[in-house]
């Protein structure tokens, strides 16, 4: 869908049913003039941008949904982001928190209209505490900035999304991101430990502390993944790892998917924890190779990358060990590195993936389900059946070691019904790994683009306890509304209008 | 304080001033036959304990405080519990769940009265899935025998409270207990992936899956640590990890505690991250060498247990360096183990130390805060002055490691005023641990033991914010009430009355 010729009073007034206004504040959301004046006042003329040809720019982020927001503001400080938020509150208008906008699910995107935060000005990595191995930073901050700052003291941040060099730690939060060495050391709620959060009424908190041990609810926790809808987090405490003494790279190259699947099963079930296990298909292969000439072999069907870190003893070991399960699976070919150049170029195929694609066709979705590791042979046969069903090519790329896959599903929005039948193998996709045991998300979230798909996994019973959490947070449904839950007919409860603590002003949706 | 004699209505009627409850409802409570009769309706006549001289053994836990509930319920299943729970909620009787009762905070208490379910007879191991690394618990399962079951798979759990041989996995969850090892595989709450949950009304929700990514808000953290404030845990799963190829265990003596302190520090900035880090000041050694003749040497003033596990290699790299940085800060002796057995018996004086203070005080008021572990001597030398200025010996226990202090104020509550100077004593040591950058508990919960200390740590506004999080799970304030928070004057916002979902039937406090 395309929301780009829709005005944007459209957005605020027909589209966010949810949100409910009161005539005079309707009379000030199309007061335009009125809202922008105001966020210029808090953040400076320079820092707000509402003329629509501006704002195209934000109407969207790696998804494939597209909405315009009313304005998008750029606060420098806690307290700008909290007089932007007051100021919001006190006029009903929505939010949405922005990072890097590399999100995959729609998270960034203001399908409500309303006011877009981005908090790329927050970028200050405020403080590296080398003995207790922790670093505070804003939202801004870049992932892979903090791990090259944390470089020279032999620390780095653990959670490494594939977009690590664009993406946000606060976006991260947001998302609870994983990447392709969660699988020795947990996704971003692993590695958050405390953080300052906005609420909605514009008041500032602390949730969690500089230590892993939390008192009381962990709120902490709560916030990991809550893809902005119940706070807005502006400084972040995280945990920071020792580089390990040694790294190793293998990458293996297999003709059969199946025999490189088997492998994976093999390694995990050997007892090795690697650092990260990729895997890619022949039609990722195919592209990586075409775009970047990564150098697999002819009729390679299916390609890994083992990482493995830790001292160099156990290095040398377990990597041994996995060149002899690789071997016993029916290996084509196998390159292993140490020093860092060289690993960088055996990463370079897997990197390249995503923007090769394109070499294929002119679009993709991108899904992002979790299965159990055990059934990943089963998933990726019947993933093979939903592309001969809907017709079209499915590239399979895996962080295999968790059981989290990335199928891309290929298409041309110009061909005439092609985005449909995407989106169709998609949700079945989805599908498929919920009932495999797994669950909708590995670390892109739910957002826009997977919320109706949470009745899959989540009873209405369920997901009621988890919106029963939006008033406690005092949200009054201003935050990225719209998001994680399905739309449809709301939950019985969300007709009840009483809203307790700070949301005594009025019903929360 | 001893409540034996209180009788029990009064703890119903005048203690809990917390809890609003009917006409009707008094009347019920006063009809102790009508309830007990009730409760064996449900779980079967052998199943209830309500006579006073029965009730005694339920009136206290592993803490100082003590209460007699009304009744104690032992259900079999998560229907009993939830029949339970719903008859407790319609007559608004508070429920206290109980796990084997080793808390040290008083979070198993019932100090205003009620019912205590305990969760003894719940124990089975539902399933272990060895390809998954999972297991499926009930809630009264012993911690260390699900390790037990494990152990022929190669697996085991992690978190190892060191009441693990008698403390139930459904307790852990509760008080988000740590152990030695959680040094190197953290706490509880990172072993946890999803657990069914009896809410306050006797309906049933799952939180959380089977994988370590969730979907939605993170219910399943902010019920680990949540004291049995906010439901009851029925079911659990919980990773397990692989057995490390080769565990080596160091007993590390010095005369000097700064030199065992600077050489925790030195390990840690070395990068090593042992599996465990134990440390005993020389009251502690005095107590274990008298009670089971650990072997110490004359003039010990501290001991070090350090374990390491992993690859043989990195085992044996790790080990090696760490026993050189003891011998760099003047250690007195050294003793290595590596097989079973061995290492059992190195651990043995650790493990007796709590048993063994007995021997040098009849009571002890045993703390559990942590601090960064940069602070370590600081804070030592701290606890001495309070020891000092309060007459009363205080024996050190601590998971160094990672800064979590057990310091044990000996006394003996028959002299008159020493129990006030105990809890005094104490209380400062919390203080330090906070104004040190520490928290108020490492493993134990905050129950009754911690809660006025709770604004040390956070503002009201941080308090309350959590506090709003009860309505949302439809407490009625009935589950474990009076627990983790403050007494003293309620919050401005527990005066609103008006509940939502689940406590629509009435204010929950």
């Amino acid at each position: 869908m395309d929301y780009r010729f829709y005005i944007i009073y459209v957005c605020l007034n027909s589209y966010n049913q949810r949100l409910s206004c009161s005539a005079n504040c309707e009379d000030r959301v199309q007061n335009k003039e009125y809202l922008v004046e105001n966020l210029k006042n808090i953040v400076g003329d320079s820092y707000v941008i509402h003329e629509p040809e501006d704002l195209i720019v934000f109407e969207q982020d790696a998804s494939v949904d597209r909405s315009i927001p009313l304005a998008v503001v750029f606060p420098a400080s806690t307290e700008e982001v909290s007089d932007v938020v007051s100021f919001a509150y006190e006029n009903e208008i929505p939010i949405v928190a922005r990072g890097a906008g590399t999100g995959l699910s729609g998270g960034a995107i203001a399908d409500n209209g309303g006011f877009v935060i981005a908090l790329t000005r927050m970028t200050d990595i405020i403080g590296i505490d080398i003995d207790n191995k922790l670093a505070t930073v804003e939202p801004g901050v870049v992932n892979i900035d903090l791990s090259n700052k944390a470089l020279k003291h032999g620390l780095y941040f653990a959670p490494d999304p594939s977009s690590q060099k664009t993406c946000s730690i606060g976006g991260n939060v947001a998302e609870n991101s994983g990447g392709p060495h969660c699988l020795a050391y947990g996704v971003t709620t692993n590695h958050v430990l405390g953080m300052e959060v906005v609420l909605a009424d514009g008041s500032v908190r602390w949730f969690g502390n500089q230590l892993r041990e939390h008192q009381g609810y962990d709120l902490r926790g709560i916030m990991v993944g809550s893809e902005g809808t119940l706070g807005i987090v502006t400084k972040i405490v995280v945990r920071l790892l020792n580089i390990p003494e040694s790294t190793k790279t293998l990458l293996v190259v297999f003709k059969e998917l199946s025999d490189a699947s088997a492998a994976v099963s093999a390694i995990i079930g050997a007892g090795i924890v690697p650092a990260a296990i990729e895997m890619m298909d022949q039609l990722c292969i195919e592209a990586a190779e075409a775009a970047v000439h990564a150098g697999y072999p002819d009729g390679a069907g299916a390609v890994l990358l083992v990482e493995v870190d830790g001292f160099e003893e156990s290095v040398n070991e377990e990597s041994q060990e996995i060149e002899n399960i690789c071997r016993a699976h029916s290996m084509m070919d196998i390159k292993i590195a140490t020093d860092y150049l060289d690993r960088e170029r055996l990463w370079t195929g897997r990197k390249s993936v995503l923007g090769a694609l394109g070499r294929l066709a002119p679009n993709y979705y991108l899904m992002d389900g979790t299965i159990p590791r055990t059934k990943l042979m089963d998933v990726l046969n019947e993933i093979n059946k939903i592309s001969e069903k809907y017709h079209l090519p499915i590239a399979n790329l895996l962080h295999a070691g968790d059981g989290n896959l990335h199928p891309a599903v290929l298409f041309n929005e110009r061909k005439d019904g092609e985005t449909v039948r995407a989106l169709k193998a998609g949700g079945e996709i989805l599908k498929l790994c919920v009932e495999s045991g797994g669950v909708l998300s590995g670390e892109h979230g739910i957002g826009l683009e997977k919320q109706e798909y949470m009745p899959l996994m989540f009873t209405d019973d369920d997901m009621q306890a988890m919106q029963q959490l939006m008033p406690a947070f005092g949200t009054k449904g201003l935050l990225n509304p719209g998001k994680i839950f399905p739309k449809g007919e709301p939950l019985q409860y969300l007709k009840q209008s009483t809203a307790i603590g700070n949301t005594g002003t009025g019903a929360y949706i």
